[in-house]
């Protein structure tokens, strides 16, 4: 199957918000809070919406700045993932989340990584990432045509 | 559904490629060639191989340069298309080719636009993107991974 998830990368004194895994074989792992893209919401709205529901907190001014792509995953399936970071994220105020969230700077996330704690192969590159600066411009056509 | 496909935008002597879609409602309409990405294989994988099979030519070499998004279509879907560029399409050799195919500058695609025989409400924002510098990176993760 094709999936396409959006994650937000917030950054806040050089820590980086994460989430821990509750899904399946993930349950104990930390990732990117983000989730799958739904019917008629916008790539932004998807990474606001998923980033809230799993960490409470407002993503805040988000910018795109990586895509990655697995072709093959274990699971089967082929995932798009559109990365956005944010450095506003309104970390004073917080509602009820669904995941479990801890902030860690990069050499604590380098040690889950070699732990094997970390869900994604893709996370310390996304992460590496963020300090680039890169635009990227998605169209977005919300009128019904073909 | 999530629907994501890659397209390849041709251009030669200020022309570009379009082919003549043959299915259901958009039979009659010109299009950028392209079409679904399938498991397995990469964005740039995809748009080299439609391009291929819908037009007959090699597509040469390709570049990313822009991405389109359309949340909600008539038939239900969330379509992404990533559309590369080619100035190199080897067009002195052909192979036989699933869809018809021809070569139009920007006027005569207005005209078709105009008349309504163009598909896709992006098609035109897409070659207007052409002429601009954009230097997108996908990063891809071949191994298999969560």
């Amino acid at each position: 199957m094709i999936v396409v998830v959006c994650s937000v990368v917030a950054e806040h004194n050089k820590k980086f918000l994460l989430v821990s895994e509750k899904k399946n074989e993930a349950e104990g792992k930390y990732g990117l809070p983000g989730g799958q893209l739904e019917h008629g919401e916008t790539l932004e709205e998807c990474a606001e919406r998923e980033f809230k529901e799993e960490t409470g907190y407002d993503a805040g001014e988000i910018e795109l700045f990586t895509i990655t792509h697995k072709p093959a995953t274990q699971h089967g399936n082929s995932v798009i993932r559109f990365v956005y970071k944010t450095a506003s994220a309104v970390i004073s105020q917080r509602s009820p989340a669904e995941l479990q969230t801890v902030w860690l700077d990069r050499d604590e996330i380098i040690a889950l990584s070699q732990e094997g704690l970390l869900r994604g192969a893709d996370v310390l590159d996304v992460l590496d990432a963020t300090s680039k600066e890169l635009t990227i411009t998605i169209k977005t056509y919300k009128t019904i045509s073909s």
